[in-house]
């Protein structure tokens, strides 16, 4: 329950429609893609900077939680109010205040859509390569606090690599403004980068000045079916050590195969149990030659065929239909994010395939391979319990490995509340300490997202 | 005077060959290139991190102030001991850790020079794109500290892109490990990029993964010469407009065109008074798109000639000369590295010919027009008093008009001493109360390079 007087203090900032109460509403705001339930007590839609700051001064005032969310479609409850407390939605911040061709930038509010800049920009030539599977209905605001990523960061990077400025509101009520509007700039700190990828725990982000790279010429698919998973881990490895990057390096596992084989039955050859989906881009030239040389890294001995895909389109097509796939068999699957040095693949698949063995899981492993990021998906029932404690033991050991390989827990995710119970295997005390104290520092009171990231 | 206790406990530490405390050793660590001077009162010279944070320690022990120093290339006084105490060389920690192509990755320690980086992964394809033209003599841990970057960040990016993750030690004393191995990572907080241009202020960094880069197949350079700076700037909008971006676009004024005269006396076109130099790098075949391209887009009112350069090592040597010759004819120069908006560029010269012409002060440019970043120069004689204050009163004038521009104060150099009365211009209070704050949390007492940065 929200005390009386910061209800009537939001009803005096904010018109009924921007602010919900109403359980049933408030519900709605509930979840987001981890699929945990955690309902706020009210949900209030800021329009500018101000406002979001007057929320924060009195969720101080009153030491109540308040938890920022984009869209809600993150995948480690980051934008969950597991504490109760206020959802602070930015999904009507929605203006673009500019789109500047000449100098290659965008500034706009966090809720506009990551589509919604992709089309602002596509006419001017130039695209954001941020480009998370669920850019059609994730915020920019939400794709900056996760720093997110997507197949074509193996060539172009992710998040962190394309925001020059921010407009924020601390924990504490301040608005600050961080980095600057040009492509280069050393004055100061870089607090730009500290939020990124801070999940809404140090502050409310409220406007992006987001740098724009010029579209690809050209685009070119491949894909590459293997016999076994280590041949195609072999590929990625000498596909990777070619001096042109290629612009995405999707890998699928015999899982993930099975499953469009279900859906698809004549889409795939029989015996592959290994998928490589490939893309180049760039100038014609350069990619008539890129094409060659990957399909010749791709010769390895398990290789059954890899061939120029004639409808790229068609192509990402399957890769996309693969989440909610694996939805609808598991609902509950336990989805990991984790990222191995790319010449370590071939010895974390097959560890991967080992473990699930010993563990008796159902296993399906794809992804983002030119990263070396897999998502690795334990496919259970969470209501069988002894399944359930069979993939946690599975799980610890997964992250174990990972650690080992000289890898990290997460490549796009994030920590939120998910994989919170594991941040210590990875960052040591002392910087995980010092990383709390920058909490604390922007946000004394702990009121912003209030429990994520740390155990 | 350092506290005898001090001394010997360094004494302890360190062998007499890796710690100065005589004072004609020790000036030798007085200056960087702000050509400023502040002896230290001792200079020691750590080989492992542990020696480093036990320096540390011990200067917290005793409120003792201590400056990391790279190669003092710097030239934002950032490494000079204004306020005394120990100047603390990173200079021999010199090990490369590991050169891994297959992953894309060097790990090396902070002595290390940029161009032994170079030279290191050259052979196997790759290079590290920070480029400060200072490469030849300028440590890793100074081009990360400062967050440098050089003529190819229009491409590439700098430092701030190409730095996975980094050992290093608090001013606390804490030895701390951030960001990770791999291209992909989101745990925790970013401590990777908020150490990038932290100047030595936060912590010591001991040790660093650098993200490498395929050398480019091949590359080529155009000269282009303009009666006046405004078609020049007209020019520079047009190259950036186009959708490849130029590996390289110097920026050269007519001042300082004259002095290149006065030393290579049939270089240049008599009736040139701007320059650009341009390099643009990729496959064959791309290069001879891109170079035509460029060719074109040089087509101003003001162009007398544009055409493509048959030795670009050439081109770079007359480049790379303007700084010394600078020097030459006014060793006390003020030297700035401002950036505007590619676009402002033409209003940019347009004012600073202006504000040189009221003032009275002799001034050159040049710089990385590609990023908006020009290297302006007011070569003014400090000890004539009267011409010193109306060249800081200049200055005022000049950063006043960055600012209005969207630009920022320093694209390279960073604040140091140099332009530390400067900042509360571009950041804002709160903003600059956040970043003093982080200091203090990362250097509770405030003993790592302090007075550097803030006001
Ligand atoms: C089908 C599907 C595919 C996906 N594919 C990818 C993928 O390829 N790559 C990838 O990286 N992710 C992927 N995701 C995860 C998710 O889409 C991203 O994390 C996305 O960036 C979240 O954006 P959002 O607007 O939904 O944020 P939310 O889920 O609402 O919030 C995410 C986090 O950001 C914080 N936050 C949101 N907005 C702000 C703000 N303005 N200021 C401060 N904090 C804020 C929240 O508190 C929370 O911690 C996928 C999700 C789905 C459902
Ligand atoms: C001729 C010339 C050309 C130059 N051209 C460029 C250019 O094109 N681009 C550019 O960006 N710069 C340029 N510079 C400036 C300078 O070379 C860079 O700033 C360089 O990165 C400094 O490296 P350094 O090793 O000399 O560091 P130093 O000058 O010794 O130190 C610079 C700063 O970094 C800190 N520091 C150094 N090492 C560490 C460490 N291990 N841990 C923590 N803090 C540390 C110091 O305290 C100081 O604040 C040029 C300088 C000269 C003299």
């Amino acid at each position: 329950m929200l005390p009386a007087e910061l209800v009537s203090a939001l009803n005096n900032l904010l018109p009924s429609d921007r602010l919900y109460t109403d359980p049933v509403e408030c519900y709605t705001y509930a979840y987001d893609n981890s699929r945990k339930i955690f309902p706020p007590h009210a949900v209030a839609f800021p329009l500018t900077t101000d406002e979001v700051q007057a929320i924060v001064m009195l969720c101080n005032q009153h030491k109540m939680p308040l938890v920022p969310r984009g869209r809600g479609t993150g995948t480690s409850g980051g934008s969950l109010p597991e504490q109760g407390g206020i959802a602070l939605s930015l999904e009507r911040m929605l203006n673009i205040l500019s789109v500047d061709a000449a100098n290659r930038v965008i500034v706009a509010e966090p809720g506009v859509l990551n589509q919604t800049v992709q089309d602002a920009v596509r006419l001017h030539g130039f695209f954001w390569p941020p480009d998370p599977s669920s850019a059609t209905y994730s915020s920019i605001g939400g794709n900056i606090a996760t720093g997110a990523g997507g197949p074509h960061a193996v060539k172009y990077g992710t998040t962190r690599d394309h925001v020059l400025g921010l407009k924020a509101v601390t924990g504490a009520g301040e608005i600050i403004k961080t980095g600057c509007y040009t492509t280069k700039g050393v004055v100061g700190y870089d607090l730009t980068r500290l939020l990124i990828g801070s999940e809404g725990t140090l502050a409310v982000i409220t406007e992006a000045t987001l740098k724009l790279t010029a579209l690809p010429t050209m685009i070119a698919g491949i894909t590459a079916y293997f016999s076994n998973s280590a041949s195609c881990a072999v590929a990625i490895k000498q596909i990777m050590a070619l001096p042109q990057l290629p612009s995405a390096l999707e890998f699928l596992d015999a899982g993930s195969l099975n499953l469009i084989r279900n859906h698809h039955p004549r889409m795939l050859p029989n015996d592959a149990s290994a998928m490589l989906m490939i893309e180049a881009d760039g100038t014609e030239n350069e990619i008539s030659t890129t094409v060659s040389s990957i399909l010749n890294a791709c010769k390895t001995d398990g290789l059954i065929a890899a061939n120029q895909a004639e409808n790229i389109a068609a192509l990402w097509k399957a890769r996309k239909a693969l989440s909610p796939l694996l939805r609808e068999i598991a609902p509950k699957k336990i989805n990991e994010d984790v990222v191995v040095p790319v010449s370590s693949l071939p010895d974390f698949l097959n560890s991967l395939e080992q473990l699930s063995r010993q563990y008796q899981l159902a296993n399906v492993n794809f992804g983002h391979a030119g990263n070396g990021n897999i998502h690795v998906n334990l496919l259970i029932d969470p209501d069988n319990t002894e399944e359930a404690a069979r993939a946690e033991a599975c799980l610890d050991r997964i992250f174990d490995l990972v650690i080992r390989l000289n890898g990290t827990l997460s490549g796009e995710h994030g920590i939120g509340s998910e994989k919170r119970a594991f941040i210590h295997k990875e960052i040591d005390q002392p910087t995980l300490s010092l990383m709390k104290n920058i909490k604390l520092l922007f946000d004394p009171n702990n009121i912003l997202n209030p429990g994520k990231l740390f155990p």
